[in-house]
């Protein structure tokens, strides 16, 4: 056992994404921030696959366009400049898998935050066009003020999803003081 | 996407013990019950590894060798008829891993559970001997009363484990009604 296993919440939503997403996948990032992520996702579907992905700011849409010409992976990456509650107006077909990263753009402003409302109304749209064992993933920061209300009005809502049709699980560390993000995954049933 | 990636939490549990143990390896089966775990830790450990197994009823032990017998792991496994809240008397060596399934005996009798004394007892002997590196898992079944005890003094502990030495994660299914166990998984930092 040399190196560590549990390491820290966003790399645990990195390995399910990696685990799940494969060659030819459908797959959004409801929040590119800097574009890493979409980066990534864009790696793992491939020449036939497609990614989504939305931001809500300016910066965030130049600095992961500028990351995908550097990676020459703009081909299969779609950027949208509009919130994810609108991903029904721009996604017309089923959907591999869903990465949200909630709270604000790293570097940017932290007054610009996603909100539990129009979060919600992407999490139902996302819902709603997730394939058959397609997964979505929320990465929750709830240190800031508005973080907080929204982890709550998350789980509420998830928590109520029906058994038969999702799997909801909830990764959590529970041992450190400065709130770390937890990881929410759902899975839709066969 | 062909399989479900989100099955149970045993899978959960299943999963980081398969991942994490390697040929060689020393670890304990703090809950042999009815000895699957202890079967499959003997194969994941080899022929040079070594499994510990507790267990205070006679019935859990002899199921448990019936089934090493037949799978002819007996060498590599030391099977011990005391509660784990013992573990330092038998084990002398640092170990990599430690298994708590708590609860009942599946198919025994429902009123003979582990307590909460003695699994807070067994699993702070386990930490001193857990390797850098090494993991506990616990399957916590809150289903039962003492569970739902067991189970908050569980979680009371582990929060207030220092997390520049240990890093404590839960796993748990979030929408399902009928209480399904939930996994928690310590590692003991570098």
């Amino acid at each position: 056992m040399s190196r560590k296993y549990f390491t820290k919440a966003t790399d645990i939503a990195k390995r399910i994404v990696e685990e799940r997403v494969k060659e030819g996948d459908i797959v959004i990032d409801a929040t590119i921030g800097n574009g890493y992520d979409t980066v990534f996702l864009a790696k793992l579907v491939g020449k036939t696959g497609k990614v989504y992905g939305f931001d809500i700011q300016s910066k965030a849409i130049e600095n992961t366009k500028a990351k995908l010409i550097e990676s020459t992976l703009t081909e299969r990456v779609i950027l949208i400049k509009d919130s994810h509650e609108n991903i029904d107006r721009y996604v017309k077909e089923k959907i591999d898998l869903v990465i949200f990263n909630l709270g604000y753009l790293p570097g940017g402003d932290h007054e610009i935050t996603t909100k539990p409302n129009s979060t919600i109304k992407a999490l139902k749209k996302s819902l709603d066009i997730l394939k058959e064992n397609g997964i979505i993933v929320l990465v929750i920061y709830h240190g800031h003020e508005m973080g907080k209300i929204e982890k709550n009005i998350i789980e509420q809502y998830v928590r109520e999803l029906n058994q038969k049709k999702y799997t909801v699980i909830k990764f959590e560390f529970i041992n450190q003081i400065n709130n770390p993000p937890l990881i929410i995954a759902i899975e839709k049933n066969l």
